[in-house]
C-alpha cells in the first residue's frame, strides 16, 4: 500500500536547521556563560569536561542531523547527495570520537570512574553502531561499491539503523543533560528550578524537537 | 519505490516477547529485591516510589509494545486488531497515569520539589502526546470513525506520532533508570560498579533493544 502524506519534506528541514541553530545557541549559553568556557587543558578540569557537550551538539548531532536531510533538501545529483552525506557523517564521527575523548580526559585528570553510568554505556553503544554504520555504508554504496542486488537489499536496512543510531544519539544527549543535572543540583550547585536548569532542560527538548523533525523530513517524499 | 526488507516481521516480535519477559524480570528483581520491595501507603517512602518504575516498565512500555505489535503478531480480521490494539493502549495509558501519581504521591509525601528534572518533562510531554495519540485515534479510526479519506490522510500519521512517542517513552524510561542510580551513587549507597547498577543500567539496555525490534516489526511486512 502506497503511504500519502499529503506533505513534502520541506518545511520540515526547515525546521530542522532553525531548531539547529536553537539548540547549538543552548548548549553554548549553558556552557559559555553559566559553566564557564572550555578548554581541552586547564587547571579547572570542569572547562574540559565542557567540550563534550558542545563537540555532541553542534559537531556531531547538528551535522549528522544536517546529513541525514542531504537526500530531501540539496536539489543535486544522487551521487553528489551522496557524496556530501557520507563526508558530513564522517565528521561527525570523528567529532563525537573527540568529544568522548573529552569526557574521559576529564575523568582521567579527576580521578572518576569510567563508563559506569547508562550515559555512558548507551554512549559507547552508540557511537559503535554509528561507526559500523558509516563503514558498512561507505564499502556498499560509495568504494567499492556493492553489486546494485545488494545495494537495493541493504538500503532499507542502512535507513532503519542509521535513523535508529540517530535516536540513539538524540537519548544518550539527554541522558548527559539529566546526569550533568543532577551532580549539579544535588550539590546545590545550582537550584532545581535556575535559569540554568531550565537552559539545559529546554536543550533536552529542542533535541527531541529537532529529531522528530528529522524523521519527519525522512520518511515524507522529497519537495 | 516499494522497499523489499527480505524479512517478515515474525522473529522480531518473537524477540519483543522475549525481551519483555526479560526487562520486566530486571525491573521486579532492581525494585522487590535491591530497592526493598513495592507498597502505595508506608512510612518508608522509597517503597511508594519502587511503584513508580514497576508500572511504568510493566504496564506501560510492555502493554504499548505489544498493542503496537498486534497488527503484524495475530492473524484475526482488521476490526478484531483494531480493537485489541486500543484496548490495550487505553491499558497502558491508565497504568501509566497511576504510575505517575506514585511519583508525585513519593515527591509530596517525602517534601521533594515536583517537575524539575528532564525526566519529568520529557515525561509529561510524553504521556499528553500518548494520550492525545490515543484519543484521536479513537475518534477517527473507532467510534464514531471518520470518512474513509480522512482515515487514509490520517493513518500515516497516527503511524509516524506512535512510534514517535514510543520511542519517548523508552527514552524517558532511560532518563528515570540514570537519575535513580545517580541520586543512589552520589549518596554511596550503591556502588558504581554494583551489581545493582549493573542490573539497572542493563533494564536501560535492553529497553533499547526491545524498542528496536518493535520498530523493525512494525516497519516490515507482516508474517
Amino acid at each position: 500500500m502506497a503511504i500519502s502524506w499529503g506533505v513534502k519534506s520541506f518545511p520540515f528541514t526547515i525546521c530542522v536547521h532553525i531548531l539547529g541553530v536553537v539548540a547549538a545557541v543552548l548548549v553554548l549559553v549553558w556552557n559559555i556563560h553559566f559553566r564557564g568556557g572550555l578548554a581541552w587543558t586547564s587547571p579547572n578540569k570542569d572547562l574540559i569536561f565542557n567540550v563534550h557537550p558542545v563537540l555532541i551538539v553542534v559537531g556531531f548531532i547538528l551535522v549528522s542531523s544536517e546529513a541525514i536531510l542531504v537526500y530531501k533538501s540539496i536539489p543535486r545529483s544522487k551521487e553528489y547527495k551522496k557524496l556530501v552525506h557520507l563526508s558530513l557523517q564522517g565528521v561527525a564521527l570523528v567529532v563525537a570520537i573527540v568529544a568522548i575523548l573529552a569526557a574521559f580526559k576529564f575523568h582521567n585528570e579527576n580521578g572518576i570512574d569510567n563508563l559506569y553510568s547508562l550515559h555512558s554505556w548507551l554512549g559507547l553503544t552508540t557511537v559503535i553502531l554509528f561507526a559500523l554504520q558509516w563503514l558498512i555504508g561507505f564499502v556498499a554504496f560509495w568504494y567499492p561499491g556493492a553489486v546494485e542486488n545488494t545495494r537495493s537489499a541493504l538500503k532499507p536496512w542502512h535507513i532503519f539503523f542509521g535513523l535508529l543510531t540517530y535516536g540513539l544519539t538524540i537519548a544518550t544527549a539527554k541522558l548527559g543533560i539529566q546526569e550533568k543535572l543532577t551532580f549539579l543540583q544535588i550539590n546545590s550547585v545550582i537550584g532545581r528550578y535556575s535559569l540554568e536548569a531550565l537552559i539545559a532542560n529546554s536543550l533536552g527538548l529542542t533535541l527531541v524537537l529537532l529529531g522528530a523533525f528529522v524523521f519527519l523530513a525522512a520518511v515524507v517524499s522529497s519537495r
